[in-house]
């Protein structure tokens, strides 16, 4: 997508050096539009520890880089499963970051020694290539379902009213984004979208990053605090909930940024459609109950003690926001049991929220 | 409750001169224990409107002043129905406040005008006791409730995990608070409380006021992201929700800090007690459906875009928290229905949430 009119993707290998990866630093979007330099594994462990890389495909995406500068030093079978199994660490919730990793290693493992780093980065860019295919076709599926949704709406109704949670953008992903791929391609058609931006403490990516790309897109869109969608459902303000996620169960479990659950609770009790678009990379097929079974990461205390935003001076800072002697507790991921979800939006179109659903529209997958 | 040892009150009048009445200024707490004077009706006003007080009892009773003040100035007939009616609009949503004005006004319209100040003050004073002392009835009743859930615990429980939204404690009182009461009670008891304190965006008021209540009392409390407690509640880990409330309907309808219908959402997913504390005061005996008949405050957007703190220098500070062409909406209160609500916890005991336990509790106002 554009930024200032030129066109980024969110991963890119560099022009001059075939061997260096570029990505945005996202802990400085959107004050500043910090492009790093990824040359070797520990920077890009660090990028996705960190969250200077995140979003659940992005992060499958730059890892499967980091794989390939990995392969540059060491080769081996050996160091091909310990740089997969040091990448596949960095982060525990999303499993695109698996997926990304385990299909470098089956592509990699049968090509000798000395031409797998090759292999690495050809196969990192089709991975890359992939996404934005992916989600583009994300996108039309989405774009089908809005145009029924817009075509449905009530007399007067001025404007289809999407809430998202957190940033399921282009930014989180290759190009395009998940969440809001249809909502970018409504808006181009002529469709008035107008979204609700989740703020999505503590990190506030539906803030920082959400109503950035919206706003440098020109989508109509308005932030509000997390706790206000239910209230905003109540009053018949929201026509349809879109997120994405990263893990979805093969039952249809969800899990997604912490807060999704309370966004679907209220959908479900105002009768209003609560979507979740993801690329098939996204299914977890060996989980079935993401509440027993999708380990949800607890990050640091900080990430809800203090808030990073502008200044007075338009610097960037950080405010505490609590007493110094308060604990806070931070679990960065939670659940919405597939009963609450009204559909899958993929790449091979929407299936229903169950294991039929998913088998249906990926039988060899639900058969391994 | 006790700051540092010294024991306070949240509205009280000054030893030496009885015209002058002194609150904290919350919009500073907790990093300046800013005490405030407050001697004219405007003043009063204003410390409404920008919630330099706010919760929903002090409202009240801090509006009880503000009249006793106009009424210095111009005790007429005229007078007294101008600042009633003056006072009344600062805030919209809770209800305490019409409650203690029109409280004020029935008690002083039989009063010649000459001897109306000195009783608005004597009035004013009584509305402040009372308050005190409903409250700690609250705190006994539900003190009751904890031991009880207490006795039923798991075996190996360590801690009765209570959750608050927003800031119900003795700061939004006179003294002791609502939902916070019987948790200071509890605690005091030697039952092994811990509370997860919703931080409540956009104001923070969990983060700002009820951490530091708590922690002032010595409660062991973690802060937690808004977005949190329903991973909480799937997990096990909240025993029981407690929140206060604005205004409360005759069929038990509850109207609370915008976010409390999430919780209440998420409660009742996992059956999860959910009980919202209050003095009779909070129940508006006109109004029957709290969804259509409670006026939600629209509140300005830079509540949301601006979050307020400590910089690194420690001096309190403001920072954007998004872009700066972001518009934002910020809607203060959302309303839970009856039907999610375990149960309401007034000075006369627990009753459901229903026209008929409301009615069986307080028949006198259920009747007129």
């Amino acid at each position: 997508m554009k930024i200032n009119g030129t066109p980024y993707r969110s991963v890119w290998r560099d022009a001059a050096d075939p061997r260096l990866v570029h990505i945005f630093d996202q802990t400085r979007l959107p004050w500043e539009l910090d492009i790093l330099d990824l040359k070797d594994m520990d920077a890009v462990a660090h990028a996705i520890r960190s969250m200077q890389v995140r979003g659940a495909p992005l992060i499958g995406a730059v890892a499967a880089y980091g794989l390939a500068f990995a392969l540059d030093r060491d080769p081996s079978d050996q160091g091909l499963h310990a740089a997969a199994a040091a990448l596949v660490e960095t982060r525990p919730t999303a499993i695109n970051l698996r997926w990304a990793i385990e299909r470098m290693v089956a592509h990699l493992k049968p090509v000798p020694p000395g031409e797998r780093a090759d292999a690495a980065y050809r196969e990192a860019d089709a991975i890359c290539d992939e996404d934005v295919e992916v989600n583009e076709a994300i996108g039309r599926h989405g774009l089908a379902l809005f145009k029924e949704l817009w075509d449905g709406r009530r007399p007067g109704q001025e404007r289809l009213n999407l809430l998202t949670h957190c940033n399921a953008g282009w930014i989180a992903t290759v190009d395009w984004g998940t969440a809001l791929a249809p909502i970018y391609m409504a808006h181009d058609l002529g469709i008035p979208v107008h979204v609700w931006v989740d703020e999505t403490r503590p990190r506030n990516q539906g803030a920082l990053l959400t109503a950035w790309e919206l706003g440098a897109h020109g989508v109509p869109h308005t932030l509000v605090a997390d706790n206000a969608g239910g209230h905003l459902m109540q009053h018949g303000n929201v026509d349809c909930v879109i997120v994405g996620t990263d893990r979805v169960t093969r039952q249809g479990d969800v899990a997604n940024k912490i807060g999704t659950y309370l966004k679907a609770l209220a959908a479900h009790d105002n009768n209003v459609p609560f979507w979740v678009a993801l690329p098939s990379s996204t299914i977890d097929w060996r989980v079935r109950d993401g509440m027993q079974e999708i380990p949800i990461e607890e990050r640091s205390a900080e990430e809800v003690t203090f808030v990073h935003g502008l200044n007075e001076q338009d610097r960037p800072a950080r405010l505490r926001v609590t007493p110094k002697t308060t604990q806070a507790a931070n679990p960065a991921f939670d659940v919405t049991p597939a009963r609450l979800v009204t559909g899958l939006l993929t790449e091979r179109g929407p299936c229903a929220a169950t294991a039929e659903g998913l088998a249906g529209l990926f039988p060899e997958q639900a058969r391994a």
